[in-house]
């Protein structure tokens, strides 16, 4: 330790640490859990949220550290490198650390990422596990919904063919009349699916369901996805599966899952989803994994439950929200931190040089081809032109009341002066700043980046929310849009103000959360615009009802909640050899 | 103990049982396993079945018992119930016995079944992981079987979308020049699903897929659960999983998984898949679960290889093959044990009363519908009638060279005259008859049963075959519709005749199994017709190519692979205790 993350790969990093990993009753031990705490699932094991928050409310939380970045690259800035990296570096400052990442979607882990675990010395173990399914959520999660897809679509086709007191004598349910042309949900599916985008459905007979147009969602973007992150315990899941729209009648009424009476089915597939999977980083630090990614088709944050036992398990406990400050660290702040109550001590931008370059003007990054060599070789007219992208997300953190920690998550190429610069730019702006080189080095890499962030959580939390729940749905949009994207103003086209409008005068939404669906390659929601653009405008085409996670969710530009596989997807590597059981071509 | 099942649901008895029921690490000692051969999951494990192999491998194998059923009422005759009565019957006479069944699909728990556990005393615990997806086969098969259509469907996207030097840029791939009238595979969701069934998919632009019919089945019905019935091990299934037929390319070649690169991929989710789970009856024998339902539609049989394991661990192996001798244990004769090499000792032939009568005329029997009196009274003339179809399964099992032992599954509303004029027809045709009150009792009541298939395994098994491997397709359709369901011949659509030609005049079919796809309700392809019915011909529409499983399917009638969800659906009686976290309504 550490490992030659030059010669090694992570998958071959991953299987050395596993070496010594702890098994689900040592991680009983060392954590001072009880037996029944544990749920053991292979060689990892669930946490009982339940049994350890009733055991350990009245011991005062950790200090709560979230991990945020600049606007990324299509290649990610490593911000699951750097929240494993900071745990190691706490780990090595002899601090009681643990965090929670994000399960990886099958999407993307079978598109282009391979995986998602960070990488190098600083990978969260077992690769093949996180990287496959886990321990079932995502898979719970489909079941779930889908469960409510067939109820819905049943139910249309019976009450189409029966007539009322045929449907009273067979059912003893009323007729519903729901909306062929308002059906709100769709199915779901973990892969990037774009052939069921838009798709014709309930083709044939009597008997085939009832034809209308239909969709299938990536299913960590879905609903229930948004409930698992925020869900506060199983009476609580239990009331929200009960109230998702699934539709409106012909009336204009919401038709809910409660309507369809299948909450309690789609509960009974989700009453495991909600422990949190106990895994560890290559340095044994602990680390839940719960909910999903997709800052920015999702909420995109690590569960509330999994904070809530991290931080009174830790006296350390970081949490990941999604891609890049504008839309992840705008959800933690806003909707998932309003939900859980918990103020979070200290933000932390994650910072690659190459990104900024790009920001710059460098030339396009493309998944799968070779760097161009703006990025491999000292650039500083690049990096000094990028470099705004920084500070503008700087400022966003701060308004939050927070003083963000930027961590430059070096790479090897990255030179002194072009550090230098970043750093420089940084601490004008008010943040402090660290050097980390957890990918090469672990925690021993990460001593500045760990020592940063202690001495930031020794400071009171100042936090404040953006903006008051009382404000109406589209002046949270704006507000949003100035002062986080940095643009000029909200456009609606007419569906979508319409939509806004009717939410706004039903009192029933006053509540809700309002989570933007944006693109994370961009401040704005055009994906191919870089830097800090001026002079744009926000156009936002729907606005997505999620009544049981109580979110309503603006969609800016052109984003689709089901993403596409590319020509050159990552399947095509992954294998497992036969001899050994093990899965192969995940990096 | 026994519990009394008049006043105990079913979801009671489980849950006093499991208060005794052995750990994952207590079956390692009952069972004689190395703490390597245990993958524990919650309160379940599964068995690392190429370890256990290994070190088994010399053991001389067990007896090897399997159970079927006379054609059933859509309420199902108690076949698990039965196996389960069986292996605690076998346990009260002090032998070493085990099983493995099938685990059930999420379509009937949530449309009809609620759950399919047996039942009473002789019930397979714990009963809610049972019924909710237990440790995650079926996810699995969901999962690697939807990636063979992503890659399918997004293939066909981008080569419509880009020329064959850019396709050979972007992917180092050739044109497969996939015929989208002949595309042979559909998506899979395990539920009933019927809005699902004939789909158009790809609407939407160039970037939204390629806009063509589709289909969902019911994942049980997969080829992929095929593969898991029969597969060897792990080099076997990655065979397999190179070698489906997706499609057809425009030349009338295969397109394959193999071809779209995405066997590995699918290997990777299936890893764990192939490892049996460990559960037990209410009695404490231990049984495995492995492999799908629905025998009808699909091979419905529990796995080789848990069989293989299960001979090796117990003295008396108890297996379920699915619904009715017709289907599920010509299934079990001519295809499972054809690949498996394994010889079974007895074949067990569950029988009810109640089924009888129906097929000697009685009412309809409707699930959710209160028994018409002639099931609840005795009634011999309606008996003598129906015990024909009894009769014409003992036949039919004797053709394969065993003697059946026909199990009276008793109701408590059999008389004893009803019963003494089954046991007189049942012996009459030459099988052993034993009445088993294992529902009532648990082992207790089964042990005439227990006795007669111990005295049953004591003869020297004259196991053969219908009809040789040699048999083309079509003698083989008619080999199997003369004598095993009493047809007078088969009829080919002209489509179906076709594809039957092309793969009779190919070689690469010729050690391909046959493996029908007919309804199990009745004898002949039409679910209203009972008893055994005369002067009538199987009608074949279509023959589905499973060249992973190595399978070609005639299709039987309008049969489909994606049943419907009803207009009182079970989901809506399925919740959960939320102070609990326990399920209610799985009965």
């Amino acid at each position: 330790m550490p490992y030659d993350a030059t010669k090694m790969m992570d998958w071959q990093i991953s299987e050395e640490a596993e070496k010594d990993m702890p098994s689900p009753w040592q991680w009983q031990e060392k954590l001072g859990l009880l037996k029944e705490e544990i749920l053991p699932m292979g060689r990892l094991c669930k946490l009982d949220f339940l049994k350890i928050m009733n055991r350990l409310k009245d011991k005062p939380d950790g200090k709560y550290i979230e991990v945020t970045a600049i606007t990324p690259t299509p290649l990610g800035e490593g911000k699951s490198t750097t929240s494993v990296g900071l745990m190691e570096g706490l780990g090595k400052r002899g601090v009681n650390v643990g965090g929670c990442l994000r399960q990886p979607s099958g999407g993307p882990t079978m598109n282009i990422k391979g995986t998602a675990a960070g990488g190098g010395n600083a990978l969260l173990i077992p690769m093949t596990e996180f990287s496959m399914g886990l321990t079932g959520d995502i898979n719970d999660i489909m079941n779930a919904h889908n469960l409510a897809m067939v109820a819905l679509t049943a139910r249309m086709q019976h009450e189409r063919n029966y007539t009322d007191e045929q449907l009273d004598r067979l059912t003893k349910m009323r007729r519903l009349h729901i909306d062929p042309t308002r059906v709100e949900m769709g199915w779901i599916m973990d892969f990037c699916a774009q052939a069921l985008r838009n798709i014709i459905i309930g083709i044939g007979g009597r008997q085939d369901g009832y034809m209308m147009q239909s969709k299938f969602g990536i299913a960590v973007s879905s609903e229930l996805m948004a409930i698992l992150s925020i869900v506060k315990d199983l009476p609580d899941l239990r009331k929200r599966l009960n109230e998702i729209t699934v539709a409106f009648d012909r009336r204009g009424n919401p038709v809910t899952t409660g309507d369809l009476e299948v909450g309690g089915a789609m509960t009974a597939f989700m009453r495991n989803t909600i422990n949190p999977t106990l895994m560890c980083t290559a340095e044994y630090q602990p680390c839940m994994v719960h909910a999903g990614p997709f800052a920015n088709i999702a909420v995109g944050q690590s569960s509330i439950i999994a904070d809530r036992i991290g931080l009174k398990m830790f006296d350390y406990h970081v949490t990941e929200s999604g891609f890049a400050a504008d839309i992840g660290f705008e959800k933690f702040w806003n909707v998932k931190c309003r939900y859980s109550g918990l103020k979070p001590h200290v933000s932390v931008l994650t910072t690659t040089i190459r990104a900024l370059k790009m920001h710059g003007g460098g030339p396009k990054v493309v998944a799968g081809l070779a760097m161009p060599e703006e990025y491999t070789k000292e650039n500083l007219k690049l990096l000094e032109k990028g470099i705004v992208n920084m500070v503008h997300h700087i400022n966003t953190i701060r308004k939050s009341g927070m003083n963000p920690v930027v961590c430059i998550n070096a790479f090897h190429t990255d030179t002194k002066d072009e550090i230098a610069l970043v750093r420089k730019h940084a601490e004008a702006a008010g943040a402090r700043c660290a050097l980390s080189e957890h990918w090469a080095k672990g925690g021993e890499g990460a001593l500045e980046f760990a020592d940063a962030v202690i001495d930031a959580c020794k400071q009171e939390s100042q936090f404040k929310f953006l903006y008051p729940l009382e404000m109406k749905l589209r002046d949270r949009v704006s507000t949003v849009a100035r002062e986080v994207y940095g643009a000029d103003g909200v456009s609606w086209t007419p569906d979508a103000e319409a939509k806004a409008k009717m939410l706004e005068n039903d009192p029933k939404y006053d509540d809700y959360a309002t989570m933007m669906v944006k693109t994370h390659l961009s401040l704005t929601h055009d994906p191919s615009v870089k830097g800090v653009p001026k002079g744009w405008v926000l156009p936002i085409r729907d606005v997505l009802i999620y009544s049981g996670a109580k979110f309503l969710c603006p969609c800016a530009g052109t984003i689709s909640l089901m993403p596409g596989t590319s020509s050159n997807p990552a399947f095509r590597r992954i294998d497992v050899d036969v001899n050994t059981g093990k899965v192969k071509g995940l990096f």
